[in-house]
């Protein structure tokens, strides 16, 4: 049904169910978890300049494995242009291509390599559980942009209402309706980094009737998860009565 | 059923399920984005003295496209003053009554056409989903309001604790009972901006255990939601089992 | 079955259920509000002189008239032992005593006569929804005790070892564990009021991990009150189908 | 089936079901709440000399009385080894190690104790309900993991975007990759502590987009308990239709 012995044997490796897989999935993990801290490490400050080349050998290897990896890949399917074009074939593109294009400073992108990391998740004991918070995530799809956009309105609205009130108290802190927007994105989602804060009687006493309701409105999107998981779970419970 | 060719026009104009009514869903929705945008660009300090005119003459525009449309929707409706007293009715008549009514500054108000992108709910991929998310709503009325209540009192009896716990020490900040309401209503929201935080032994041993409690009363809303969701959700279930 | 008609006729007052004690519930609700709102009108600074001796005539009548109702309500009660023992009983007790008490500055105990608004929850429409949510938090009290006691654990376990992170960098701020204390309850409740904060490196990963986990504990009253009202809500379904 | 009778008394001092291992039980929380309060009494700034022996002469105390129960604990145990290895059996020895081992300050370690507190939960009226609790987490276990990943890989991710947004407008703030990771993992679960905040306008809109969807995150754990709470509650209903 496949091609050659060889192309068996690619199979087999970028199958996590098989042992060689499963290995392999390891040795690639490892190598996704280094490339990252390896980002992280360049950004601190005061390292010494022997460094500067330590990362790029190491990130010279990594991208060379994941460059072999990847044209093995495309040999091992069968149909080629639709793992090219799957999230797993763009997401491996990506690892590899900021490497190859100079001029641009493209490093922070190797970041991303860490999104390859969710193949992890294909492993025989947590498949199960990521696909179903990714069907109760595709349940619940409609009502969750439902809720985006009257959220998108609300916060527009609650940044006008608190620009008009506190504008002329601080005219600094709340120089537009956009410093509005920052002070409601971070206020009703409970964030509020204390920069900027209502000092008008008429803007406390907004700003605590739309946290009474706002309350609210972060239930929704808990509520949202917590029904559609209650109904998978109790799905599986019908399919499997002896677990 | 309905009156002449030209009624029979407007109606499939302002149904969003024709093809005809999307495209014009489209282009209000446009308008809309448009002018809230420009509600908020016009805050920035700065603006060079031809924005003035330029938003003018967006405003004009905008303001005599939502006349007609307000006039022609009226034409169409079967029941005239059904419309103009219902939800959409009445926010259609707000978005441009402040244009005309001059020596008040209004402007603000036209942030209120903002709440006509809920017609873009009506759009029939969101619908069910925003007829669910209401119907929830409409569920726990009664909870929320006896919920509302209780956390109402809840925030006035710490508002009083925490005066007699900080004033002494913080007269500048706990200046009376109504600023204890403003920490009261931010902490149990878990927001706190920073700028009112206790520094007594006692009023920092209270609001420990206020917090600990708080957690239960977040979790009123939000269970409420999730109860009366996953019910709708297994009532959909039985309607349709086929999905 | 009960006693003289001045008897039923007070019954009949002090019942929400009917017309009189409708309007008699909404006059005391009004004279609690009206006291409530004083309590904290009070506290404000540089009132002028004369408003002490009003408030004091204001208070004067409420406690006349609450003293009255309280007396009333004894000799209604079929059982006058169980009503005085009773939480209504108590807080109606508690709303008058302070008055009577000199030499002790009881005014802020005021505050509590708030908890007679809750008598307004009786009200028919909202007594099925306040029933089911007294109800819920019966069903779920020995796991919120489990739930207390786990979470009063972590918070002095975090508090001890985020002072050994932090003391040595920070004394001023971390003197004690009971530094410590304050910071964990105010931080696993996501409040954090920016007062107290990790500097050291350790105390930063710590605090992390935390949180992360932290996200679980705050989960599970959220999960043990949207339990509960789905079971509630389920029975009242099958009580009731048609609904 | 037992041993001698002494050993049947000890089994009985050691099953807090009977009366006599009540008594023991509230006699050794006591103690551990003691000895607990001390480790965080000891960090107080300023205590006179006396305390410090009056606080070595309780720990030798408590640690005694423990070291007796330890040890007739795996006389009256039948598989010695099994409590040894257990959860209880290394907490017990947690308990008391550290006063034997000296040159080691290890006096903290004596918060372990606390854990101790947790065999209260045994008692009858709490084991159902701590019963439902772990094995509501039991249930969610592997979802749980591949949410943390997901977590840990959306921290980093964001780490890296906001070091390169906030680095070079606050190159002290947001030194490396690192102190990007305390800001996302403090604003991620909404605690943010005010003392890493971005001030660029790019930082500012990546901010609120993460918040919003933030809320998403913060509400998968709360669906996911919530789901299981439902289900072993309603398994508690079908077993016990009466209750």
């Amino acid at each position: 049904m496949s091609g050659s012995p060889a192309i068996g044997a690619l199979k087999r490796l970028f199958n996590p169910m098989t042992s060689a897989g499963h290995v392999f999935e390891l040795f690639t993990l490892f190598l996704i978890v280094l490339s990252a801290v390896s980002v992280g490490l360049e950004t601190l400050p005061d390292l010494p300049a022997w460094t500067t080349r330590a990362f790029l050998a190491e990130e010279t290897i990594i991208v060379g494995v994941f460059t072999v990896e990847y044209v093995l890949r495309i040999a091992a399917a069968e149909r080629k242009l639709a793992y090219i074009l799957s999230f797993y074939g763009l997401i491996d593109a990506i690892s590899v291509l900021p490497y190859y294009v100079t001029g641009l400073d493209m490093r922070a992108m190797r970041a991303f390599r860490l999104l390859r990391m969710l193949r992890v998740l294909k492993f025989a004991r947590y498949s199960a559980a990521s696909d179903r918070l990714v069907r109760a995530f595709r349940d619940i799809r409609a009502e969750l942009a439902v809720f985006l956009t009257a959220t998108g309105i609300i916060i527009y609205l609650c940044a006008i209402a608190i620009f008009h009130f506190e504008h002329a108290a601080q005219p600094n802190k709340f120089r537009s309706v956009f410093d509005g927007m920052w002070w409601a994105a971070t206020t009703l989602t409970t964030v509020n980094f204390g920069d900027v804060v209502p000092i008008t009687v008429g803007g406390k006493i907004f700003t605590a009737l739309v946290l009474l309701c706002g309350v609210g409105i972060v239930a929704v999107p808990t509520g949202l998860v917590a029904a559609a998981l209650t109904k998978l779970r109790s799905q599986k419970e019908d399919a499997r009565p002896d677990q």
